[in-house]
């Protein structure tokens, strides 16, 4: 058994555990009742059968939805097994991985795991594109935008450019996008080495279903498509995805309640005192420079509200507070003023 | 993009086609309602929320059923997914991994996509485990008991012996083993080495689930563990897996009806002039020796009924022909009555 370092997932209440619940940055509203509706009929018909190995049906539906092609588009067990697809595709063991950092902390797990090694070029104070990100000579680059867990998004015109420096193969991981004000998808159609990912885990309500899509040149989708498992998304999450995808009107209302308490999650932790860069997703870091943030996690999780905490250099001083509902924020919010007074 | 040897499942007809579908040994008859009841009632729960990345739940129920430690557990998105976790945690780059031969095919396409190098070790006629299978010192073996596509078991005894003198880990696949005689998850307690694979794919009817379980030492399943996606199954999975393993004589049952039919099946092939291996599995392996039967599974692909020949040297010869229900055997027995006259 070869040693890697494991991704730690955010903590997962036990069923019972009645928690404020703001560290994996779920959405705090229910996915659109068609999704069940989908699900509910997919489950009088069989599950003895294998699912459709391609996905079609689902594909079709996000080609419409997104006017990408089909041949353009492949449907992952969540945005994570796409992530590690294109690392075992694209890089030798040995080859190198690059990335700003902080970032999402499995890009650094799957570079390890594949016996390759990251070049993680820090963010600059204004969270804008490292220059130094290109010069590594990656054949692959990942840029989360908007990147986690800063919240912040790049400019897709800074974006583009950097998709013309690198040299390979540039992944966009939009998790969080739909909470933001411009995405990277028209990138495609002059760029054929950008992927960009996405998820239904984050705007559409269903981090439960487990659903990625990735987007990108058709060789490149095609040689993904040869990696990995035939039977990779179940019955059951391909009719709930679809259904998801065609009842947007669902997902955008819900988007616009986060960014409404985005807005005033931000201005209230400011006036604590709290520095938080412009958040573009359902997330805010929250940060008093110089002073750790680990006691004041666990206060807050002692009250039964969860928010995640990074013990890591350069993240200490943080809080990432995903952005739940109104009252959820408000009962976090008095929460932190009696633990943490500026 | 490295160039790999891509898995080729078999064929699934698209919505709307009538078939007998007897290619990919799924389940004719339809799982335990208490496994619809239970996914019923998680649809009204959330979906919002991440699974649990342990399933819990679902290992706790699978130590109850097996009588295997908790620990010792490990839950894949199908069986697929815990055979490439194996080869990328157990098998460098350049490092061998052998399995007798022929067999179950994505074992070839794994050891590829690692840039591993596969020793194939042919099976005797007879079907026994080939000696030479354990001087290839890898350190991962692959044994499918009972064996696809020949359905044939090899006892259980002969797989300890192998156990024992291989040099690394053996996995022993079980995803047909609810339909034969016996099993190998009793050699767990003397051989740390050992991993057995099952599915809930086959006898439980749940192949649109995407369930595999892993039993092994725990350091293994640790290992394991930190190689998988977190969120690798999902909620409704984890849900619908738990109550199939709390109904097993559901499961029991439609295995029984399937083992009956399997007898039929294998009588009339051979009074046909077919020769057919003891089947311990939920399909047969019918082989005209020496004669192509692709003409054969042409001509039953145009009558509507779907079996898999595999156009490979040694398997030309044969078709592997999935147990259906009496009604289906009936009517392929009929139809190849006319097309192949003895």
């Amino acid at each position: 058994m070869r040693a890697t370092p494991a991704y730690v997932p955010g903590e997962q209440p036990k069923a019972g555990q009645r928690v404020i619940k703001l560290n994996t940055n779920e959405n705090p509203y229910p996915p659109s009742p068609r999704v069940l509706e989908a699900m509910q009929r997919g489950l009088v018909e069989s599950l003895r059968l294998y699912p459709d190995p391609d996905a079609t049906a689902l594909r079709a539906k996000a080609a419409l939805v997104y006017g990408i092609p089909i041949d353009a588009i492949l449907v992952g067990n969540g945005s994570d097994e796409l992530l590690s697809l294109l690392v075992r595709a694209l890089v030798d063991p040995g080859g190198i991985v690059a990335y700003p950092v902080p970032t999402y902390s499995l890009y650094r797990t799957l570079v390890a795991l594949q016996g390759a090694r990251a070049v993680e070029v820090p963010y600059p104070a204004d969270w804008s594109i490292p220059p130094a990100l290109a010069d590594a000579g990656a054949p692959l680059t990942f840029l989360c935008n908007p990147n986690a867990p800063s919240g912040t998004l790049v400019p897709i015109a800074d974006v583009a450019e950097l998709a013309r420096r690198v040299a390979g193969v540039l992944v966009v991981d939009e998790a969080y996008v739909d909470f933001a004000a411009d995405h990277a998808l028209r990138l495609l159609a002059d760029h054929s080495n950008v992927v960009v990912l996405r998820t239904l885990s984050k705007s559409f309500s269903l981090a439960g279903l487990r659903v990625g899509l990735a987007f990108g040149h058709p060789e490149l989708t095609h040689g993904l498509r040869t990696v990995k498992d035939s039977y990779n998304v179940n019955r059951m999450t391909q009719l709930g995805a679809e259904a998801a995808l065609a009842d947007l009107p669902a997902m955008q209302a819900n988007v616009r309640r986060i960014v409404a308490t985005r807005v005033v999650l931000t201005a209230e932790l400011e006036q604590m005192g709290f520095a938080v860069p412009t958040s573009e997703a359902n997330f805010v870091l929250a940060r008093r420079p110089g002073r750790s943030m680990a006691p004041v996690a666990r206060a807050l999780a002692a009250r039964g509200i969860l928010v995640r905490h990074f013990a890591v250099p350069g993240l200490d001083d943080a809080l990432r507070i995903t952005v739940g509902t109104d009252d959820e924020i408000t009962a976090l919010l008095a929460a932190l003023r009696e633990i943490c007074p500026s």
